[in-house]
């Protein structure tokens, strides 16, 4: 790809290039070759990777990296829009990674609907920035909309309540973020503000800082309480929001890996004693990153309000189950949480990047409004006075538009097949004679780990800790290496994590975990991923000595 | 579009419909109906907005609001893609502000080249998550190559330095962000971090938070310097680090619109006497969001130097002058600043929302790692470790086939044309009676204000105070009121904002602002734009009492 070129003499940089860069093409032919290169976009790629790869070439990292040095930017033109298309299609698509193949199920991004692409494409058309009305308009007053539409699905309030709201310039229900991490930091933004609220000598933590906001309230330390399974954006909002990581309190889970109330209520009960520790928020988590476990959101909320806690739900992977008739019931208790996170490049099947962030309370964004004299004036419907980042995509239009199409009920099958064909899986592993199911489904994602079949009988005896200390690091290398030869290889694709398998374990294992949301995934490919791991598995010996510059 | 519509009842949620939505349509009927659904978005599209509108439809907002009140998630679906572009086509578009209309000179959003919609809809084709090498693979390997240019094409470095750091896998040497605000936000999270190191009994203020880290530090007060046309992000960043807004001190511009360097030297000199004070970082503005103007970047990285203080420029607007063979001088002195925001969505012209940071050092971004089990391994090369955002869209294959596309020529002639254009503008402005030009253009942004020429004569003589105030607040609502009716008659659209026209000045005047960046802004359409401001003059008296729900 960086192998020197020719640059055709008709690569200038001039104006005329430019104009036609820019221009609206007006004739027939120009708009042909347009549409020409939308079709290899949209099917193109799609037949070459069906085609030619299942997840990803096999390709060794350092080779990939040897082609990507060239540091320069060129003054001129090196390449034509048809070509830079066709190097996408058949140099890098086949060294990325095909997410959207049904044999990819170990990360929470998959196939998308075709649709969506033509949506992100209107979307960038349009260009429209979202921070201000004059540059969106009536994008303004939908995004507006769709905010109460989620809302409406999280909170349930009486519809007297979201006509007030809705298209109401003074509150707000909710907001979009690029993605779930800048979700979360708002939401314990906000919960940091609501805590450390103006005193007579100190106008607040946003205004004041940190440092003064602990001396006026008297205080030593600030903390979240969360389980061990919080996904890292929380810590990352710990450091970044001048809390501190460490006090992002990872607290321990019980053996279905949901939040140990009894640890949880005698640490919020150790902190409400002591006199100079506050807790900014509790954060429940619907549907964890590693094992798809959902809190018990009603315990936790009853907990909030006896103690007047900002109760935060991570609802990034599981909000849409929402959607779903027949599962919705496993998000109980959602509607008590003060602020709740769910993602739109997860299952709503967005492309990538979007999230969103909601507020039971309209007026709770109050403490993060920002105007100035150019943008977001006061009293305006600018959305940008109330939001961490600033210029914005239009990703609300696309989730309407999704919404229109799919209709609620259209998600919920997506959401139904995803479960259903998981525990379809559950089955599968538990059926074969080298695998162990380390965690049931709850919803969609699972984990388990190769243990070769003389090696199952040692796993629930009693065994010296030096030999459980060995079997634990051979079984750690085994699905280790297992996990990379089978992503190398480029077939199929799960992912591996770390976890306490039981509660109290001293050490975290290396498990194997999958994500199935792909309405193609079907339990033959899902034979055929254990299939290919046994394969491996018969043949690790050879892997004791793993190439250097592997993926990790 | 909100009146009750008769649901088709081929509108109905079920899985044969969820597989037409996501199938990879084998058929060539299907395949020809998604190329003719992109078709209309790239020209039904254009073709309306150029027939239909000028910048927006005048319709008053309160009207457009009382559309969009359905707050309920329909169970089947509404309407079909089809039907969904049509109405964003024929009823949203036109509602929506057309930012690529030559007439649209009020934002830092324009008109977008044809082939960044493909490479838009490549990137969502695609889907690639550039979180982690496994859900991107050689995306992440490509990113790290253009984070090399782009820090190239900044600090100019040894081709030495960039060999060692372009694939290496424990440097950073900047990163892609949403926008300029969280480009922002992490530079200055970096610089938080790196001045509140750890200590003997202190892990540092990631760790231990801002109170803990004052108190390791013996300090009181962290603060920021930057002048006050600094951009309102960097306020909001003070707030959510948890330095507090109030310490992002905003010092005074000279006449020139520049930071006031004897006021700036005054202030680290008072700043650096008191042991309770530290400045975490000063920053330097390299083209203003309000006038366009660039800080004497070479005399504050002196400055900072001598001081040892972290120098941020924030290039979000003007970084990619440095393509411009004659322009590129207007930003010396960058290549001194430990870290820089560039905006892709700006005047890289990619659609919304993309934006970077880049560090001098390739260490640096080493302050705001994170790890964990699943994802971010240590060691690795996922480029999630060290960005403030998790999950994001491949923004880097946007620019980087656009940089292979337009060659730093294309960008540069871009550049030239915007500054050249709005050069000619302040000429325009000057030459006529009813306008008074406030700041020239540096870059390609000015302001200007309408002064009705039997006024003119009062602006720069001395008139009593009690006049003077008079003068200003005539003089301010003729130019909101002018900028709102040219905005709501929706055929061109220039911003306003709010300034202290001269140094001292008590009172910040409301101007007009003028950001050319649209290659189709010709001379002629800037007198059409002055001579729509002058007809709205003439009639500015019917307009004392602006209709309620007014945009602001």
């Amino acid at each position: 790809m960086t192998a020197p070129e020719k640059i055709p003499s008709d690569l200038v940089a001039d104006w005329s290039t430019l104009h036609r860069v820019f221009i609206r093409p007006e004739d027939e032919k120009s708009r042909q070759t347009l549409v020409k290169y939308m079709e290899q976009i949209l099917f193109g790629l799609h037949d070459f990777l069906n085609t030619h790869v299942g997840v990803t070439e096999a390709i060794p990292l350092a080779t990939l990296a040897e082609s990507y040095t060239d540091t320069l930017i060129h003054p001129d033109p090196e390449k034509k829009l048809a070509d830079v298309i066709k190097d996408i299609i058949n140099q890098i698509a086949p060294r990325a990674v095909n997410v959207a193949s049904p044999y990819f199920i170990g990360h929470m991004t998959s196939a998308i609907p075709f649709f969506m692409v033509h949506l992100k494409a209107i979307a960038a058309a349009l260009n429209q920035n979202l921070i201000k009305l004059e540059t969106s308009k009536v994008l303004s007053v939908l995004e507006k909309q769709v905010l109460a539409k989620m809302h409406r699905m999280i909170y349930n309030k009486p519809p007297e309540f979201y006509d007030s709201h809705v298209q109401n310039v003074d509150t707000s229900l909710g907001l979009f973020t690029n993605g779930g991490t800048t979700a979360n930091i708002t939401a314990l933004w906000v919960a940091r503000n609501l805590c450390l609220p103006p005193t007579a000598h100190f106008s607040g933590v946003e205004k004041d800082g940190m440092a003064a906001a602990m001396k006026a309230h008297d205080l030593e330390r600030l903390v979240v309480l969360v389980s061990e399974r919080g996904h890292f954006s929380l810590k990352k909002a710990g450091g970044i929001l001048g809390i501190g990581n460490r006090n992002i309190i990872a607290v321990d889970v019980d053996e279905n890996h949901q939040v140990d109330m009894t640890e949880l209520v005698r640490l919020v009960e150790k902190f409400s004693r002591d006199k100079k520790t506050k807790i900014a928020a509790m954060v429940g988590i619907a549907g964890t990153t590693e094992t798809g476990s959902i809190d018990p959101l009603p315990r936790m909320a009853a907990l909030c309000k006896k103690h007047r806690i900002h109760f935060h739900v991570d609802a990034a992977w599981g909000g849409p189950v929402l959607l779903s008739e027949k599962y919705s019931n496993l998000l109980a208790g959602i509607q008590e949480a003060d602020s709740v996170t769910i993602d739109c490049h997860k299952q709503f099947y967005m492309p990538m990047s979007a999230g969103m962030v909601y507020f039971k309370d309209p007026k709770a964004l109050d403490q993060i409004a920002y105007h100035a004299g150019y943008v977001n004036r006061k009293g305006s419907v600018d959305l940008g006075i109330k939001t961490l980042e600033g210029s914005r995509e239009a990703s609300s239009l696309i989730l309407d538009s999704a919404l229109k199409i799919m209709g609620s009920r259209g998600y919920g099958l997506m959401i139904d097949h995803g479960i259903e064909t998981t525990r379809l899986f559950a089955k599968k592993i538990k059926a074969r004679a080298h695998f162990h199911l380390v965690t049931d489904p709850v919803l969609n994602i699972l984990t388990y780990r190769a243990v070769p079949a003389h090696l199952q009988q040692h796993l629930n005896t009693d065994i010296s800790s030096s030999r459980r200390q060995h079997l634990d690091a051979c079984l750690d290398k085994i699905n280790t290496n297992l996990q990379r030869v089978q992503r190398e290889a480029g077939k199929s694709f799960v992912s591996r994590t770390c976890l306490k398998i039981r509660p109290g374990d001293s050490h975290k294992a290396v498990v194997l975990r999958s994500v199935i949301m792909n309405p193609y995934t079907t339990g033959k490919i899902l034979d055929q991923i254990l299939d290919e791991q046994e394969a491996i598995l018969d043949n690790l010996d050879i892997l004791d000595h793993p190439a250097p510059n592997i993926w990790r």
